[in-house]
């Protein structure tokens, strides 16, 4: 028989749901904005991230109040005080994409410093990682969660070597592209911090389904 | 008449303040270490870290318990569900530190770019607010909370003043600089969003104290 609280659990993981589409397509669009030099598309995610704030207030709200009105016990409330983690992280992966869109806005009006590559590759790994994060805790998938960590490696090797090209090849050849190449590092650390976020959400869904700490522990995963 | 409950959130108190003491320490050796060009110091805020993770795990749990065993209502509830939030971000704090001490490590074998004049200042800024937004949870004083708001146009005016004197006055002049320079300017990144932080924590004070939302509202201080 189902409880009524599981029908809000649904609704919670509808709702996480739904801020990680917003979360994702942010992020699509901040870097479509960055390789087409599109103003107008870096301007709405800044707009367009009070609406993820409002979600974000919403759902945190729900998860208190089904806490207050259903008292659940150990499963239930940590799937919903996990939730509420998610939520939180979900609403700084956006705040992130304003960031990288912020630094658009910067770089569009100067010429390019060279065809982006690995911020584009960069930003696939960020993707697929928020993808399998929210879908880890949807359907609370160990074997996926503990993929969204294995693959944090790939963005930190992604951010370094975005670093070390522009400071090797570009800043150290000719200061003039020094305010640019700046930028572009940013926006790599923007996108690599997105991956962190997506690792913490993992790490908590891990936890969730095994009561088992590998949050900071890095070698459980084996 | 003290519920036992007074007891438990009265230690949940004693908690934060010490992860709070925590991250504060972790901030100022972080920067001492730069500042004194001191390989050791930086290496302890790393290897320190372990300590401030395992604190957070701890609280979080006992969260986690005191809801399950208690089961509060209202602003019992809400105070121990802020008390988690908070616990995240004090945990961040103290990584945003690590991530000091290890761009620390890439400056100290190499020549001193500039005197540090507005790297610490920021970081008296930051340290500040963190103060006052841990006190603020304590006592529930939302006058402090919004203090920490306000201070925060000032970390964000002290980071862009550094970025700009960085590019245009070393990396600009003299390419040679660009390696050093990305450095400090990662770092006044650092202690800008260590500020962004004590925002989210003071926002959520602010909120569990008044239950209005001034999270995403600024204009809602006034």
């Amino acid at each position: 028989m189902e409880r009524h609280v599981d029908q809000e659990l649904k609704g919670l993981k509808d709702d996480i749901l739904k801020m990680g589409a917003l979360a994702e397509e942010a992020i699509y669009r901040s870097v479509e904005a960055l390789k087409s030099r599109d103003k107008e598309l870096a301007q709405g995610v800044i707009d367009d991230d009070s609406n993820i704030d409002k979600l974000e207030l919403a759902v945190d709200e729900k998860c208190i109040d089904l806490i207050a009105r259903y008292q659940p016990m150990a499963g239930d409330l940590r799937f919903i005080t996990t939730g509420m983690k998610i939520n939180g992280e979900l609403e700084r992966i956006a705040d992130i994409a304003v960031d990288i869109a912020q630094r658009t806005l910067e770089l569009v009006d100067k010429p390019l410093l060279k065809p982006l590559v690995d911020i584009p590759r960069l930003t696939a790994v960020a993707q697929s990682m928020v993808k399998m994060a929210i879908d880890s805790f949807v359907n609370g998938d160990i074997e996926l969660a503990k993929k969204v960590l294995m693959s944090d490696p790939q963005a930190n090797q992604l951010r370094d070597l975005i670093h070390k090209e522009l400071v090797e090849d570009y800043m150290l050849k000719d200061s003039s592209t020094a305010p640019r190449a700046v930028q572009l590092i940013l926006i790599a650390r923007f996108l690599e911090r997105i991956c962190d976020h997506t690792t913490n959400i993992a790490e908590d869904v891990i936890y969730m389904v095994q009561a088992e700490v590998v949050k900071h522990h890095p070698e459980k995963l084996k």
